[in-house]
């Protein structure tokens, strides 16, 4: 797609219709700047598939427009795709000082440290980008170090939130920064990009200070050891829990990868303050005083290698869960691992722990980190957009965030509801959304990145629902008989050794439907193939009322 | 296990531990009474399995002792594994007449209706089995007809509440016997087993009269048609829906197979009154005035193939979803539906209808069918059991019904946290808990009832993730030297066109590591196999990242 025009184009690669992978781009002229690079997860029907990341073919095709890839802040799904996405496009990354440290952990394990060009920004960073200036204001988010970005171009000003909250009584002093957002409205905003994640909800997101409350009064009736899990990210919290074990003369140790590798990096970079003499070995944990440990832990979303849920099981060699220990789950669980919390939180119980779970005001152990509703009007109003576009969600979370424009002012016919790939061009103070640039999902599935496509899936999915059936014979090329087989082989259909009488008669069909064939000289493979799998696949339904994947191998010697 | 002693023994064979796939059985001496027959649905790790059904193994081993199995509602978690289980053992079923009208459908479809001994009860019914006799007393839920049973015994009586709620203003007039239910705990029961499905629910669960009212308000707004989607079982909502049609002059579709179905049933045996001429044919809904039709739907859970998720989806043949349209999903997700119940309603949304989802008291489409916790201490305070053994949920909610337990003064140590296959003895008065009798998950893969066991499905696991490489090589069984092959065929691994060089390569490692061995004289088929396997699964995984299943067959001729 040619893009000579002097317009302003905005476009999501992904983070709309969907929550994760966000990445955005504001393109102007000849110049583009990248936002944000994540990463999701794939659902239960991507068989095999570790990670989904944008499809940045349409980056590629312009790749010497890109003048710069900004992150707003180190989560996953702003910064997993990296080491993916910088293999097919090498950009110069710009970020704070907590999110580059992240970025650098990743760029490293990738080999890609080296070649990628990373620089350090501020909220006070102004950055000219080709016709494009990027300013920034500090906003509040379950990370520290979070920003948003105002591209001041030509056509005007484009405001892109990143995720944010308002905690107006944040932890470590990460105050949203409301004053330079007014001066960003007040100067006037063409189009605002807005995330919509807790669009449905209603009301004021609560602040972190109150889980830091209920964290303190936890450990102060706790007569035994204290395990928390929580995201390894979420450094706020994670000072929260530090502030209450040194409060409750704890020691604090730390479980899990992500948990050790934040809080080194939070620590040496000063957004984490642990008290000298207070971190201690796993190795102690079962040495010590059980009113004098504390621990930290991976696991909060019941993931089975994770450190809690190794706890749960019995199964952490280092640490054992003893009858009375209060466990604390620090976390929602995300849509899709509710089973494995579940899971998690019954085998804690079985072990005799107290558990506090649950988000609801009862035990207030989470809140999110997004805006809810009146924060989102609270954004909208500072900001006061011509055009709006919800970005960050799902269909319905966009479509809500729409409704919340409306209600404060926005014209309908002003809000964008996009899908990934639609981009929106203003030009002369007047947007259009009419054509699309490639965009999608490219999967990430061991080494390979975007080798494996529909058909592999659909087998997959096929071989996962009843297995396969490798049926293998050797036929005389010169006097047609058959020298060899035909030789049955499961795999996840039946359990041969309790099915010998079903492969037995398998076998049977295979060969007299060969004969036969031969006999009426059908000779192609192809034909024989097929008439194995038919005749076959027809005697298998009726037998076990299963379609296992058929695979004939015809031989002829 | 032989059990000819006069003692009572009280066991689950499904339901503790987990949601779904209810199965209780009261024996005395040699009088067996089973309670309920469910099924429940695999969770993402069984691949390929339809159902899970309880291991009847010690009903079977002692068939000639069960007397009835009595069933106290028509909730698949308490029918959905007739139709496999009388298979397996032929047992009188007795059942409330809207119950049995569902059963009886099951057991036609089964062909297992004529075989099928099935004994009308209500709540007045007594039933003498053995030493065991039987009385009911009403209860309520979110299907009509439900009971609570109270078995006698020379022992004392043993009280099953089934799933039940209190709702004190209930639609069609099912409201619980309060009156029966004290006058039984004023006899004195010794044993009490309740649900606990909501044990982890404060306060006491809305009445289904709400959920009518604020169908009726939606009802009366829409300008256009309203769709409604529900579980087609939850009558007394399907009752609401018809009086809220017939008040705003609506007639009625009805879509979806169990829809009409239930509809069907409920009608006929009197639970559901629909006005004279109030249905229509789906065909009809296109053609009518959109303020004077209504349609009611199956897919509440985002099935993809019923009917809500069709019309979500525009690929329903009769009826189609106009902009402005209201539909209302008058359920909640049940755990692991949500991301089907997401995409339904973002497709509803992107066709422009407005769609009223979310159990919250904002849109309140939605209660519960199930006890809260004031509900659970009104049971336990009505039948004030010596001994208490929670039933029906996982073991949280077991856990935490055993609190509430404490809480209205059972003694602690007769609250019994089971799992399924763990017996409870009772004798002269003395409860223990130290045998178990065989009980687990049976699992149904098309027509087989427990065929597949562990090794399929982890075959199927494996085959899942990264697929599967068949390599075939045929060898002269005189010269040793290879004669045709290696061939190799990919399923679910790569894309075969666009892995020939992968796969060619493949094929190369493969002759060479089969050449060599026979240069060194090792000819046995098994070590072959083994350093194939090895070989290639090494080169695939450094190549890949990935470790299919590699099948070698190697043939002599």
């Amino acid at each position: 797609m040619s893009h000579t025009e002097n317009k302003l184009s905005v476009f999501a690669l992904g983070g709309v219709g969907e929550i994760g992978k966000n990445m955005y781009a504001i393109q102007y002229a000849d110049d583009i700047v990248v936002i944000d690079c994540g990463s999701k997860f794939p659902d239960e029907s991507l068989l095999g598939i570790d990670l989904i990341i944008p499809d940045i073919t349409y980056l590629i095709e312009n790749s010497q427009k890109v003048r710069a890839l900004i992150i707003t802040h180190g989560h996953e799904d702003h910064i997993g795709g990296l080491p993916y996405i910088l293999k097919q496009l090498n950009m110069p990354v710009y970020a704070t000082r907590l999110t580059l440290g992240l970025i650098e952990g990743k760029l490293k394990e990738a080999g890609l440290l080296a070649d990628t060009e990373r620089i350090l920004i501020t909220s006070d960073s102004k950055l000219t980008l080709g016709s494009i200036t990027a300013t920034f204001f500090k906003t509040n988010h379950s990370i520290p170090d979070c920003l948003g970005v105002v591209f001041h171009t030509p056509e005007g000003n484009v405001v892109h939130t990143g995720d944010f909250k308002f905690d107006l009584t944040p932890v470590n002093e990460q105050y949203p920064d409301l004053h330079r957002m007014a001066e960003i409205g007040r100067n006037g905003v063409l189009a605002l990009l807005s995330e919509s994640t807790n669009a449905e909800r209603p009301g004021f997101t609560p602040s972190e200070r109150i889980v830091g409350e209920h964290i303190m009064e936890a450990f102060i009736k706790a007569k035994q050891r204290v395990f928390l899990s929580t995201f390894a990210s979420n450094v706020h919290r994670l000072q929260q829990v530090v502030d209450a074990a040194h409060l409750t003369n704890r020691k604090l140790a730390l479980l899990g990868r992500s948990m050790v590798n934040v809080v080194k990096i939070a620590s040496e970079l000063g957004y984490l303050t642990i008290p000298e003499g207070m971190l201690v070995e796993a190795g102690e944990v079962n040495r010590m005083a059980p009113e004098r440990i504390a621990v930290l832990c991976t696991g909060s979303q019941g993931e089975p290698m994770a450190a809690l849920s190794r706890l749960a099981s019995n199964s952490y060699r280092q640490v054992d869960i003893m009858a009375g220990d209060t466990v604390i789950m620090a976390a929602s669980p995300i849509p899709g691992n509710e089973r494995n919390v579940s899971r998690t939180i019954d085998n804690l119980l079985r072990l005799g722990a107290k558990v506090i779970y649950g988000s609801g005001s009862v035990t207030g152990m989470h809140v999110s980190g997004h805006a809810s509703q009146e924060e989102l009007k609270l954004m909208l109003t500072l900001m006061k957009p011509t055009y709006f576009i919800p970005i960050h969600g799902e269909f319905r979370m966009l479509h809500h965030h729409g409704l919340l424009a409306e209600a404060v002012g926005v014209e309908p016919g002003n809000i964008f509801i996009l899908n990934n790939g639609d981009v929106v061009d203003i030009e002369q103070g007047a947007a259009r959304q009419t054509r699309k640039v490639i965009a999608g999902n490219t999967l990430v599935d061991g080494w390979g990145i975007g080798d494996v496509g529909n058909i592999v899936l659909r087998d997959r999915k096929h071989l996962s629902e009843d297995g396969i059936l490798v049926v293998v014979i050797t036929l005389s090329k010169t006097e047609g008989r058959i020298l060899s087989g035909p030789d049955i082989i499961s795999r996840g259909f039946v359990y041969v050794r309790e099915s010998e009488g079903l492969l037995d008669e398998a076998g049977r069909i295979v060969a007299d439907t060969i004969t036969k064939l031969q006999t009426e000289n059908v000779n192609q493979w192809s034909s024989l193939k097929i008439s194995v799998k038919e005749t076959l696949g027809r005697f298998l339904y009726e037998k076990t009322g299963r379609r296992p994947v058929i695979l004939p191998i015809i031989m002829e010697i």
